[in-house]
């Protein structure tokens, strides 16, 4: 057997294995109906689970099946089991521009919480009032991996990236009008960033951030 | 005579006055033979002149016809008579981000210069080392109108915005690769500003900043 | 104690200096139990505020908290105390090209009115009448400062930049249908204006302009 | 025989007939050699022609088989025969906004006269200084049609639409910089004129515009 | 008085003239109410006026005030008075690409019909079947100026143009899904018509291309 | 072995399979020497191998080391061994609307013959003068496959997708200038036209078109 | 008779022979009562129908009519007569990246199955999880053509190309959210595939690849 | 001194000390002259710089400085002092899709060398090719980050992330024609992979995503 069929045979069994990650469920194209099933599935399976993108009908699905899930209706989020694993590998800390950008921020953060990592949101830190992010230094530089949430004109992470040593990832958020063309306008930014070591994720992608934080941070 | 006829028939007039203002001769798509009839004309009607966006051919059509005018090359600007008007009105300061914007900034500081303005020009400034801004704190505070000059992300606008109490208007360049899409980015950046007190004029508008910034602090 | 250091420290009086202009609350991306949270906090302390883009839900919000406060419900735009400060400063010209755009003119110019100037609105001077815009030249040509406020083409900007000496601040609006493209089409006209003088703010963004505008015309 | 065989019968026919416009030879994606060939052919046929985008090596190519020829060499047009045919028809009036537009301008003229049409050029008459374009207004009163040709904010066809009774073509141009994006600026903002009577062609289409003039102005 | 003052003195004037043209209310943007008010007004003064752009609602608001009204309520379309002018000029054909197409194209029939026309609807000649154009060529050719209206691929145009002498007077349609992104690329085709005689309006503009129609074919 | 792996280790040997059809070079992104030496290797190795998008230097380099090679320099390709193999399938049209996409409809042609088929080219049917493309029916009907290859306003596959009962397969050109912006609006046309039966490749891809044009009729 | 003549008089006839093929209905921009009174026609006329982007209304309208008809929810896809023509040609295999790009796939299929097709979907195969198409290369490498339907990041159809022999009609799908733009980064990703042998159809269109399949697979 | 300022006084040094990474000097906007320049101050200093995207005349810039400096030419790369530090964290493994994505991946590579890495590249090893990637498994999850470098579809990130554990930094590369629009689509199909685990940086951007591997891959 050549090598590289080794390898493929594993295929399956390594993705199983880089998640000790919990699984994770896209809501947003699939029926309630559908929803339902799925958690009913992976409940009976006993997989830890990610629910993203769920409203509240999506919400009340999982919930239906697996009423003690975690909800958090803000980031559209639910968690089967409830509680996330113990703490392990570096400190993730989420810095969201503006209170619009909560629900994605919290995305993120959750979700790197359910990955297994301590992970720390910090508000309204957004770059017309730089005292404020200023004021936040400290706990930015406690940071494994930052995850910068900013809609509008998606400055903050290229001044983040400026102040710390740890990688940024970035999201930008649909936050903004006009001319911010649903999120289009901070990706650019974020993509042009004047500063090392910040890179991207898709718009209002609070889990990928997550996500790729936990990975980031693993083992730290 | 109806009201509106005779503020026609001033058009004309108060253009000319509203220029004290020089002319300007945009340059980049006339004929350097163009440019030196245009140039002989204005020099021997003794109307002040700018010569905007002149490369080393157009450059030389002019001094060959005005010999005395005034040459910054790397902002592809003559003016004739070479010396600007005394000063008046209040203080521009034009901040760069980065090296590469410097032919742009240093348009829009020798426009307001020979608009009649004090121009100062700081250099250097990204929100990636917010301590070069910081540093500069003083001058800035100190104009009647900041010009913000950047490339790549578009950031320092609204970074400097949010430390200033003057009108900022900021001019987006051409300055990136890739997704800075030839400066739409560092435009859309600047057009999305979280920090109120921002306007924008169009990619690498050196002369535009310049003169606007004249207008804003005229009489100040 | 190194210089930039004393500016940071002053950085949130200077803010808080700036605006004697009050606060502003965007509503838009707030529910009305935010916006209601947010404008009690507000008012109990005191401050003079501003809350734009509010809907009629959002409004209810507000007065629920503020009985007392303006409302402009075209404008979608209220304000806390109602009164605005006595008016300052150069006078303030808002020019609307259609009746369509009139909820944008209007927050300029009560967003100006509220930072403490005089502020006159002119209607319907669209650029396909040359009639009526010349009618009110007079007018124009008093400002201290033009904010003119179009949709479609945008064209007007650069009719009114060259008939006034002020500065013109140009704000599109989403006015239009097909290849207008929700005011990118306006945007797009206006930075490209054929006349110096014209700086752009964000699509349908009244209250920049009105602030903007306030800021040039300060302390003439 | 159905009637639609008849009528497909004659297509040949109908557009040699509709033609006793001269054929076109779009220059710019052929070699010289190509043209020279092309040219040859007509000129043995005896057929009226037109030679559009030719630069200096493509014209010198069409002149070395019909020396003859008429040609323009800032239009980048020769016509052969180089008479053009007797006007007939309504007056084509070409108005152009800048300098720069020109070339353009002046080869919808051109097109508009070797299709048999009397046509007259005005320059110089952009939306900023309106007094030029008012100054004008017997001329552009007299034009069965008005082609209007402007780069950069491309305001004029607007202007123009509003003060005479003709159509009227806009050719947008690709005169400009940043955010005139090579002429998609002018061309949205012609598409969105806010006045009626207003039709487009493409970017720098000055041989279809004076074409469709001719068209327009046929029989009048 | 310089001469172009008389000339403006005109301005109004002249508009009126232009329309014998009936006024042109666009109702999209106004209430029921504003468009209710402003058809009193217009029918009290006695002029005839189209109300375009008119749901169901915005309909009744006029009928409401002129139950005399014409109204067609797949174009969207009302008149007053409800008869058109007896017919002059020459004749108008609108082609149709589809049946989807056929709100826009009974705009532009209705249109050029209460501007004096008389106004033939060609219906479902889509390229894919050229048959059914072929089939209409007597009617098209007998046209003074052809009205074509297209969604999708926005083929249509170009085929015409190639089989009639009249000019071509394109509108690009929403109807698509997908890469038709709105009309944009019907749009976008058109304007790159490989056939000369077309001249394009916005997305959906069926009342600017029946204003239009009706100035080309004015006194044929 | 689990199937899949045993499908695996096939791999290679497919794609070489599939390949009866020869390798292909695309050069532009390649130095002349780096074409040369993997044309040294190829021809060492016996591999039948097309060289796609060579100018004139990168053709020299190919014929350097296997002067026997077909060269076409107007589609930039060169065949080693210079005979196609028999023909074998069903016949490939390529229709191209101008003489300027000849090189693509050459490239598409070229690449189908030494991929096996018979394939025949027929040039200059655009739409705007039907009566060619419809004298060159037989021809069409006759084929397994249309590859149709058109820039500017690309509806040439609807109109021929409408005549024919074979698949299609439209290849935009970067033929046209302005809105053309290089084959993207053949390119947007093309995939919403209206016949079905109609697929598309990227702008200028003849190479790819003739491939696929390849398989599709391969042993019919 | 011009032998062009005699071809064209066999339009009409061919494109219904092609169409052994049923007639199709694009239901989305039609009421359900032109739906109800094109199906009640079609039926009287016996002719076999597909009735494609029908929801619940249109389908009840549809159903009203003929209550025999095959419906598909999913897929918004009615036909009748209920049963499809008995199987014949080349297997159409069709591939869906996830389970939101269902819908369309559905679409795909049953059109290839109704225009006389053996038709097998596979469903779940996205890049991320290799193992899923790896373990269908069976039955992709038994189709005559493949359809892979992806959203997203639109990876799929380079992947499958490479894996099989026959060519690949790429259908990308508005799946995804933020710079998934609808679709378009899925469709741009496959009109770049670095794999030959792959042409793409436009967004979602389903239908469109189902018949292209069943051309390419007929007689096969 | 309030916290947050003590820690802006840090701002210097933390950049200093963040980088223990060399400085990087970006040569495409500079001069020969100022790259010397530059050159000539670092090295005096004794800062180890990294020159980036250096054509051939600011590579001899900086050896006519620095002559003992590395330079690799494709890359664009010159690193002085020449030898990289000792490796330490973990590894770093660039893959590339394509040779023509070569310049990229060896700037990547060699930045995470220069910062202190052990940086492995693998080429060619794009999807259309399962077989080589999955030969190259072994190494590719040996690696604590994976830089994936490709252009035209940019689908390998979305294949790579399915098969590692670690992050993947995705570089779009300009390679590609047409609708590749030099790097566009490569950007936005890595944007929205449908593996977790995948972040983006700017186009052609090596330099950034070596930097953040090195980043990420530190103390691992």
């Amino acid at each position: 057997m050549p090598p590289e069929l080794a390898q493929v045979a594993q295929l399956d069994h390594d993705r199983t294995d880089r998640r000790g990650y919990p699984e994770a469920v896209y809501c947003q194209h699939k029926s309630p109906a559908q929803v339902a099933a799925i958690a009913r599935e992976l409940v009976e399976r006993g997989s830890p689970t990610l629910f993203t993108r769920a409203d509240a009908a999506r919400a009340d699905a999982v919930l239906s099946v697996a009423p003690e899930a975690f909800h958090d209706a803000e980031a559209g989020l639910l968690a089967w089991p409830p509680s996330p694993p113990d703490p392990s590998g570096g400190l993730v800390v989420v810095a969201a521009a503006g209170t619009s950008d909560l629900p994605v921020a919290r995305e993120a953060q959750l979700t790197a919480t359910y990955l297994g990592r301590r992970a720390e949101l910090v508000m309204d830190v957004g770059v017309a009032g730089l005292h404020r992010v200023l004021g936040r230094l400290d706990l930015l530089r406690e940071a494994s991996v930052v995850v910068v949430v900013a809609g509008m004109d998606g400055a903050l992470p290229s001044v983040v990236a400026g102040l710390v040593r740890a990688p940024v990832v970035a999201v930008p958020t649909s936050v903004g009008y006009g001319a911010a063309f649903e999120g289009l306008t901070a990706l650019l930014t974020m993509l042009n960033s004047c500063a090392p070591g910040v890179s991207v994720v898709n718009i209002d992608n609070g889990y990928g951030a997550g996500h790729l934080a936990a990975q980031i941070s693993e083992g730290r």
